[in-house]
């Protein structure tokens, strides 16, 4: 087959499509996939630029996700059958025609989104779901913000949290991108290069501020999440763009009662990325089918040219998911 | 009757017991009590100290529990009536002969525990139970590390945690109180003076961490209690002793999928203090009846001399609660 590798850690022409070794057959629990289309993550370019590698026993080559449709079944795989048209989590291997996942990190392709579209699903619904939902337990009529609106994070975000009747904060670097979020249902638009987001927050909430904050900044963001949570708020960090370490307010947090997780999803357990995935399934999917929620994918390309997609990523003028179709 | 005062915000001298008014008769949802005894925490020294005033409404004098007899009840309270033995949870007035009291903060004196040193238990229960199990979710099996193992909060948090069937660590400033805490189920004892926590706890735990660690150092721990953390670990900080600000590792915390949370207890609605009562009724009385917790007590002062009570809790050589009994 063939897959993107990463010939040298470095820049977005690290990225190779190159003939590699077929996937060894599927093993007990496991299935073999042939990729419709893969999704760039964030986390994809840190992995090309050798900052954040594979743990052991993935696939070498990059992405978090893909669909595609089962090519084979491994032994005491129950519920799934070669044919079926899926979309998967995966630890990596994403940018290939061929990948092996674990049949707990398979997803059908929900009713109302075509196949290659799918791809565009799995890390940002996993993502928003187990730390909005499962972790921060955003409730109806709560205040979530999100940094990054428009990114493929941000865009889930705001339609779930719309679809379980939270109002939904945004931050985006220009009005474009605003308004994409405002037509996804976001209320509360603030352009984080011309506003203070934490004074923004507070007029627009009548100083009641943020019950959850979805923040993929970290260190640069901690002290200005902290000042925009309300009393018993969540923040959730799940990137971090800005910085790993900062100086965190403990009086301010104790004062809110609030709190602070962090988690990443790649890392995870294989037990607990498939209650993840289960959980998505069924409480998710039926969004799509009922049209409260769909993929946002801001352009296709062809997955030999991941080095493209990457560069779109990093200029980060795209708007939501940014897909590579397999050839 | 009579109250501690604290005549200007200062040393121990500035509590003094005056004759001061009756309180006014229980509203709607409140009870009059008789006080048998009240308990000293670390909050009525900052309270004294003048860096903790009491919020909007609540009694001046300080003390945040108390036992005695209920004295009268106001309109809409069921359950409770004149002549019942209680222990309760205040938001200050504890160190006075009568003090009123919102029925959802009140609790039964448990079975096998005497009238005064029932004062002993409402706040460490409540804020250990709240903190390890509610927010923490402290699970079997688990382990559970708490600094100041030989406070109030310490002895009390040791003794949930092996009564849920969790291993549980403790930090302490001498061999005597870790001997105590020995002796009421501690596995793990670490001198902090002599020993430093995180690389004990990860030799005793093989590696693994604290799966909850509850703090009352704040910011100077915070870097350690990060590190001290198992995957999936959680940090519930309910107190600034080492004060308020510290550098949090955002990346640690996204490696261990880990959170940081930070309450108090007093500054809580009246309907959060009456769900936590009623979880301790319901989790934590039937351990007193059954002989698995029992409270600790350093010592017991009159009431008059609460002066002397503060000494003695800031000097820290007590271990477990310093009681005031009134006149």
């Amino acid at each position: 087959m063939h897959a993107i590798t990463i010939t040298e850690p470095g820049g977005p022409e690290a990225l190779v499509w190159h003939e590699v070794p077929d996937p060894a057959p599927p093993g007990a629990g496991e299935v073999l996939v042939e990729v419709v289309a893969g999704a760039v993550n964030r986390a994809d370019i840190l992995q090309r630029q050798g900052f954040y590698n594979p743990p052991p026993g993935a696939s070498p080559y990059p992405g978090l996700e893909c669909s595609g449709r089962i090519a084979a079944v491994g032994p005491g795989v129950s519920g799934w059958a070669v044919g079926d048209e899926v979309c998967a989590l995966l630890v990596g291997g994403g940018y290939a025609e061929r990948v092996v996942v674990p049949a707990g990190q398979l997803l059908p392709v929900p009713e109302g989104v075509d196949l290659k579209q799918a791809a565009a699903l799995p890390e940002v619904v996993c993502t928003v779901w187990s730390n909005v939902f499962m972790i921060s337990h955003l409730r109806p009529g709560e205040t979530l913000l999100v940094h990054g609106g428009s990114s493929g994070i941000g865009t889930m975000a705001i339609q779930l949290a719309k679809a379980v009747g939270a109002k939904v904060a945004v931050t985006a670097g220009s009005k474009e991108k605003l308004e994409r979020c405002a037509e996804l249902g976001a209320d509360i638009l603030i352009n984080y290069r011309e506003q203070d987001f934490v004074a923004e927050l507070d007029r627009a909430t009548g100083g009641a501020g943020a019950d959850v904050i979805l923040d993929n900044m970290g260190a640069k963001y901690l002290d200005r999440n902290v000042r925009a949570l309300a009393v018993n708020g969540r923040l959730a960090v799940i990137g971090l763009q800005g910085g790993a370490k900062g100086e965190l307010n403990l009086g301010a947090l104790l004062g809110k009662r609030a709190a602070v997780s962090a988690t990443s999803l790649r890392a995870r357990p294989l037990a607990e990325k498939a209650a993840i995935v289960a959980a998505v399934r069924e409480h998710v999917w039926p969004l799509f089918a009922s049209g409260q929620v769909r993929p946002v994918v801001d352009r296709e390309l062809p997955m030999p040219e991941a080095a493209e997609a990457h560069r779109v990523v990093e200029a980060s003028g795209h708007i939501g998911k940014v897909l590579l179709v397999a050839p």
